[in-house]
This record gives structure tokens, C-alpha cells and sequence, in this order.
């Protein structure tokens, strides 16, 4: 059993906090979550520093560093924390990053010595701005949804949808850094090449197939060395969270350019991550069986083990809502699109790390996985509209009357995360929003 | 005309250097030259700190910014390049980078009166050693001979050699940054799933295709905003300079893995950069026509220009030499594989980039792009073993009497670049060595 899969004193889910917002029902940022983020104060020139969520809070961890209540390890992870990116403590290893969580926890639970210390340090959430959480040297997206790559492919090439590689080979591809945003961030429609079927020739256009990527993110904590391979059973050691994420994707700039070196244009123009970080530790408890039916093809030695079977799923539950700008200033609610859960992920986090390391690559603190579209087993749990209209052949109904094959500018994307069981407390990912400017 | 198409005093070829070993015949670094690196004494704790190439010596750019001899913008440069990595001053931009070339191509020549402040600035270049000259924070290769791409596609897909959109497209794809290595960096032979053609299943093996890629590395100097489109008469600006490149390709992988969404394990476990980067201004004359046959496609608003058809292309020539462990035993000069210039890439610099930022997509100081193998038209041009050894069928005969198809454990692969023609002083761009160790 590794730290990542033990449940432990920070998991129990009858404690509470002595910040009131963190015992509310349905809130995101419970103390059995302390998820991180880089804030500072909104519209200030306040350096960017680490902070923590609790309930409807920051905890400012560079005013942690300095309240004099912590110490031993826990003091040394929050003196790299207190930097406008997370990359030094992610470097430092689950034995810092546990440590630090559960000084987190004791001090901020009801009852603890530690409210008129830390009070000081709090900081209501209303009132912050993020950034990206850390400097992502190689971002890499993964393409573990059988049900997306499958829907996709039928799409893309109707006569080959699933290729024989699928399902063995956990397919991944390098995806641009530059452009990874986080939340808030809103982004011009990008222009590109694009082909129509009935065309000789290509023309420069603004997209006009622009589409969402329903993901998790997933940020390496401690690395290796170029030439050392991770071990299927040491992943979690180099696994520090989790985020939502959106990788926005030109639907017609990819038909045209992907072949034969993968999608590049398409992709490049934007992603989005929600600010916080939901530690692999904080999701102990929602880890699950991972299971290949005996009729499918069985892992290669590398990318198997008992362990990976017995808790290598996660259940994270994603949700996608849109909200058009007609829905915006009439004041209506945002229209649901997608839900389906990282459950149904083809293959694990822990495979992903294996396979990605296999041939010597080195991955570096603060590096991201994207888990590719988590698209479930039915029409409904399509994490993309180019699913969900079926190529854009269908339109779909949203709750105002609105309809949509695509985005449009003006149109907001909202995503947001959870995990909920019977005998756990529930933990949120908060949200990862942004907003579709019109092209230039 | 761009500065960088524009021949001013730092390129007249009469000029020579008080540095003795820069007026020599057929050196890499003569005073028009004037290439960066980030080096320190070798063995030494040293910090890395920037320098340039000057005859066999390193001017010592830390000790030149304290030498008091500089003044002006070239000093405000001078104190960018004291870093362990070049990004700042690569962010300064062009009126910089200029200001200090014609700053330091005045104080090497005969008879500056530097001499005296500067000669205890210079190091043996035998003396050092490199690291990466910055910091890569995106890597993207392209693919731009279709002569590569022609061979290439044929091995991959009989039926399907050159894909439509190769004449439309520049096509390109997103590498890993973190396994990107300076010359003299060797690496383990990467193990990964290979699938025989005649096999049923996929097996974990060492890579028995391992190969070169003889590429020119093309380096981002200032960036541009998300959202932001660099014209492509404005590209130049952005372009800081030119390394060798070497893009390490293990083929079976590829094989199994590319689609649908390109190379991935088959690429990521290393690629070696020369240690200087040969800058855009030194280039200038060695820059030549583009063209584009009538009777080819040719290329959309936004790939074309004037100025790039006039004096997009470089004349590059590039060369691979293959040392087999043999050979270093006896002694033997290594055996030459493969000569052909970057003139022949079907899309320029500037359109790369003008192709990379259309849909917005940020480029920052640092980045770096790969052009693709380049091979020429003919099969000595070929810039891999794969096109070489015709996917593997034919024994490539070396100087000695061994034979390869790929690259052996003990393999040492050497590759040169230089610019030479008639009234320009020739100019080099040293060496990139790397040698495959066995796998684990």
C-alpha cells in the first residue's frame, strides 16, 4: 500500500474546521481537502504566493510561514510555498507534501490551538486572483477514454474508428505549455487552415468547429531522471494532484492538419486549468478497482500490477455546463452538457506515468498530464460537443431553447469536478471557467 | 528589409581578429561569426554563465560585462548573458542582439584597442564545458523536406506516401522539452512496445530501429502575446539563431504508436542540441531564394511574401559522420553518412512561425523549433538511416567494412554544420556527439 491509497487521520470525515464556510454542505474545499493554488489579492501587485482552500477561504501560506505556529517539515514545505509557483515544493516528495497536510489539517480543525495564529491568514476567496499554480514544463495529453477515441475515430476515420494500437499502447502525444491558462482566461477563436470535404483547396477561416475537451489534469510532483524508469507501484510518489482541465479543440483546424504527426493548430491556441490542485493524497478515499474485461487484451508486465488493479481508477466526477451570452444577461442558468467520471478512464494514472517513463523520458516537477476527453459509456457522458452533436449533425438543446452544434463566440464553459461516496466527506475541484472572444 | 537579411560591417569577410585562431582556414568561429553559448570550466563548480565563440576561445561574457570596455545598449545586453541561461537577453530583441554583435565584432578585431581589456576574458574552448544555452520551454519540430517526408511515408503508409495537406501545411508537432540535451550528452538505447509485422501482440523490447535525425534547431528569441499573430515579414525579428539538432527516433516505436495522434515514446528519450547558437544577423549572407514551382500548390495569404520568396531560405549545409566503437578501438576516422542543406526545405523559417502563432498560439524567448530531417533530393542527402538503409532492407556500408541499417550500442553520431560560398567569410556552427549506451 502506498501513502497515496492509506487512508489517514486527514481523511476522516467527521472532522471540521474552525473556518465555518468548510463545514457546509456540498462545499468544495472541506478540511479533508486542502487543496493548493498561486493567489494573491485581486487587482493588488501583491506577489503571487501558495495558498490553501478552505471552505469559502485562502489560507495564505506565506502568512503561515511566518505565524510561527509550524515547524519540522511542514515549516520547510511552506518556506517553498511561499513563491509565485509550486514547482520547488512539488519537487520535494510525498514525505513533505503528507506532512505538510496533515499540519494543515490539525491546525485547522475545530477545536485546535491554532485559530487565533492562523485567522490572520485567511483570506476570503472572493477576493483573490490565481495564477497557474506552477511553471508546466511539458505538458503531455494522454487519450485514455475508450468511448472518446472510439466516438472520434468514427468521426475522423469511419472505416478504422479504434485503431489496434488503442488498447495497448496508453496513447499520449506532447501538447504546447505556452498556452495552458488558468481559469478566467478567455481566448480569441483562433484562425487556421481549414479544408472542407467538398473543396479542392484549403482557406485561412476562423474556426467554425470550435469545441470543449472535458479532462483531468494531472501534475507531477517529484521527477526522474533521464534514462530511470517509474515503476508501476512507485507512480504515486511522482503524482502530486489533480485539476480540471479544458483543452479547447478546433475541430476543422484538426481534421485538415493531424495527419500524419498529430494535432498541433488545433490545439495550441488555448487550455484552461482550474486554479487549485486536489492532492493525490485528499483522494485516497475515492480510488477504485480498475478493471480490463478478460476478452480484451491484457497489459504488457509494465503496465500491470496488483495494486493498479486493486485502487488505480479514480472516481472523479466531471460536469460541463454552457453559458451563452443570451443566457448571461437574461440572467438564466448555465445549460448542462456532460457528466460522466474518470472511473471509466481506459487506463490509469499510475499505467500513464509507467508508459511515459518506460523509454528513459524524464518528467520534471510541475510537468502535466492531460487525461484526455473523459467521455463515459453513453451519449450523455460525451465530454465533447463534437459528441455530443455527433460531428455537428445534431443539434444540441439547450435549457433556454438555444441550440448549438458548436461554440459561439460570447458562449462561457464551465467544468467543474467532485468526488462523493457513502462514508467519505465529499471534496470538490472548484471550477475552471473562460469565455469565447470573437476572432480578429 | 529586415535587419536580418541586411549585410552590415560585422559581415565583411576581410575582417580579422586579434584572436589568432579565428583567422585560420575553414574555422567554425571567425569574427563574423560570433555564435552563444552557456558554458563554465570544465570539472569546475563555476556558475554557467554566457559566451561567445571566438577562434578555438570563449569569450567569457561575465568577465567581458565587468571588463569595463563595453558601454550602452551592448553593456545592458552584457549583463543578460551573465545568467545560466540565455533567455532574458533572447528576450531583449533584435536592436540588442545587434548592438552587442557589433559591439564584440569591434572589440575582437586586429588591432581594437580591447585587446588589452579583454584577452583575460577568453577561455580555451577546450577547456569547457557546455550546458543548454537556455531554457526550452516549448519544443516544436516540423517537418519541412519533403524529400524526408516523401521517404518517410512511403515506409510508413505504400499506399499513402505524401498526405494531402504536405503541400498547404507546415506541418509540425509538439516534442518534449525536458529530454532535450546539450552535445556530448549520451543516452540508454529506450526500451518500448514493439509489434512485428507478422506478430499478434505487441512486446516490451529495446528498440532495434534506433536512428538519426539530421535536423537545423531554430531559436525564439522575443515572444509574442497569446492571441497575437506574428506576420510573417515581421518573423525574423523573433528569430534569435541556429544550433544543430539532433532528434533521436527510435522506429519501431513509431511504428506502433504514431496514430492517430503522432510521435510519442518514439521521440521523447532524447534529442541533442549544439552547444552554440549561430545567430539569425550572422547568417544574412547566407541566406537564398524560396521558391515555389508553378505548377505546385502555392502557399495562403499568410505563407507568403516577397521578402520570404526572395530571401527565406538558408543555405545550411549539414553533415553526419557515424564513429562505431570499432572504429574508436583502431582509431579510425569516423564514416560519413549523409551531406544536404537546409535550402531544400519546402517551407522557410519565417513561415514556420508565421504558420505556429496564425491561430494565435504564444511563442516565448527560449522556445525552440525543430525543421524536420533534412534530407535533400537525392539518397546521399538522406538525413536518417531509415531512408538511408530503405527502411531497413539495405546495408549501409561504412568506410571501415562494417555494415549498420540502425544505429548499434558503442555508436557515436557526429553532426557538423557550416555556410560557405563565394565573398561571404565561411562560417561554422561546430558539433553535436552523442553515443547510444545499451539499454538497461
Amino acid at each position: 500500500m502506498s501513502y497515496a491509497t492509506t487512508l489517514n487521520e486527514t481523511h476522516d470525515p467527521q472532522l471540521t474546521s474552525w473556518v465555518n464556510s468548510a463545514n457546509e454542505e456540498n462545499c468544495d474545499f472541506p478540511i479533508q481537502n486542502l487543496p493548493f493554488a498561486i493567489f494573491r489579492r485581486a487587482g493588488s501587485n501583491e506577489a503571487f504566493r501558495g495558498g490553501v482552500a478552505i471552505g469559502d477561504q485562502v489560507l495564505d501560506l506565506a502568512a503561515a510561514k511566518n505565524s510561527g505556529y509550524f515547524s519540522g517539515i511542514a515549516q520547510t514545505a511552506l518556506v517553498q510555498c511561499d513563491a509565485p509557483e509550486l514547482n520547488a515544493f512539488m519537487a520535494m516528495g510525498q514525505t513533505a507534501w503528507s506532512a505538510l497536510r496533515l499540519a494543515l489539517s490539525q491546525a485547522l480543525r475545530s477545536g485546535a490551538d491554532a485559530e487565533s495564529k492562523l485567522a490572520g491568514c485567511l483570506i476570503a476567496q472572493d477576493d483573490v486572483e490565481y495564477q497557474l499554480p506552477c511553471r508546466i514544463g511539458d505538458y503531455t495529453d494522454f487519450y485514455t477514454s475508450i468511448y472518446h477515441a472510439t466516438s472520434v475515430g468514427k468521426l475522423f476515420r469511419p472505416d478504422n474508428p479504434l485503431l489496434p494500437n488503442y488498447k495497448w499502447v496508453p496513447i499520449g502525444y506532447h501538447g504546447r505549455s505556452s498556452s495552458i491558462e488558468v481559469s478566467g482566461s478567455d481566448f480569441k477563436r483562433p484562425k487556421g487552415q481549414i479544408k472542407a470535404p467538398d473543396a479542392s483547396e484549403p482557406v485561412l477561416s476562423a474556426c467554425k468547429r470550435l469545441d470543449y475537451e472535458m479532462e483531468v489534469g494531472i501534475y507531477i510532483g517529484e521527477g526522474n531522471q533521464l534514462g530511470d524508469i517509474i515503476d508501476i507501484d512507485q507512480a504515486d510518489k511522482h503524482v502530486f494532484g489533480f485539476c480540471l482541465f479544458n483543452d479547447w479543440s478546433a475541430r476543422d483546424i484538426q481534421g485538415w492538419e493531424y495527419q500524419p504527426l498529430g494535432p498541433f493548430l488545433a490545439k495550441n491556441f488555448a487550455s484552461t486549468v482550474s486554479p487549485w490542485i486536489v492532492t493525490n493524497e485528499a483522494l485516497a478515499p475515492f480510488r477504485c478497482a480498475w478493471q480490463r474485461d478478460a476478452a480484451e487484451p491484457q497489459p504488457l508486465g509494465y503496465l500491470e500490477s496488483e495494486q493498479n488493479r486493486q485502487n488505480g481508477a479514480f472516481d472523479i466526477q466531471l460536469e460541463v455546463q454552457l453559458e451563452t451570452a443570451q443566457m448571461r444577461e437574461a440572467g438564466q442558468p448555465a445549460s448542462h452538457l456532460s457528466l460522466s467520471s474518470f472511473r471509466h478512464s481506459y487506463w490509469t494514472v499510475a499505467q500513464m506515468v509507467a508508459h511515459h517513463t518506460i523509454n528513459g523520458c524524464n518528467l520534471q516537477p510541475g510537468d502535466m498530464f492531460g487525461s484526455g476527453t473523459q467521455s463515459g459509456p453513453t451519449h450523455e457522458e460525451a465530454g465533447s460537443m463534437l459528441e455530443l452533436s455527433i460531428g455537428g449533425k445534431q443539434k444540441i438543446e439547450l435549457d433556454n431553447g438555444e441550440t448549438r452544434t458548436f461554440l459561439e463566440d460570447g458562449d462561457t464553459v464551465i467544468m467543474r469536478g467532485w468526488c462523493q461516496k457513502e462514508g467519505a466527506k465529499r471534496i470538490g475541484f472548484g471550477e475552471v471557467v473562460a469565455t469565447i472572444l470573437a476572432a480578429d
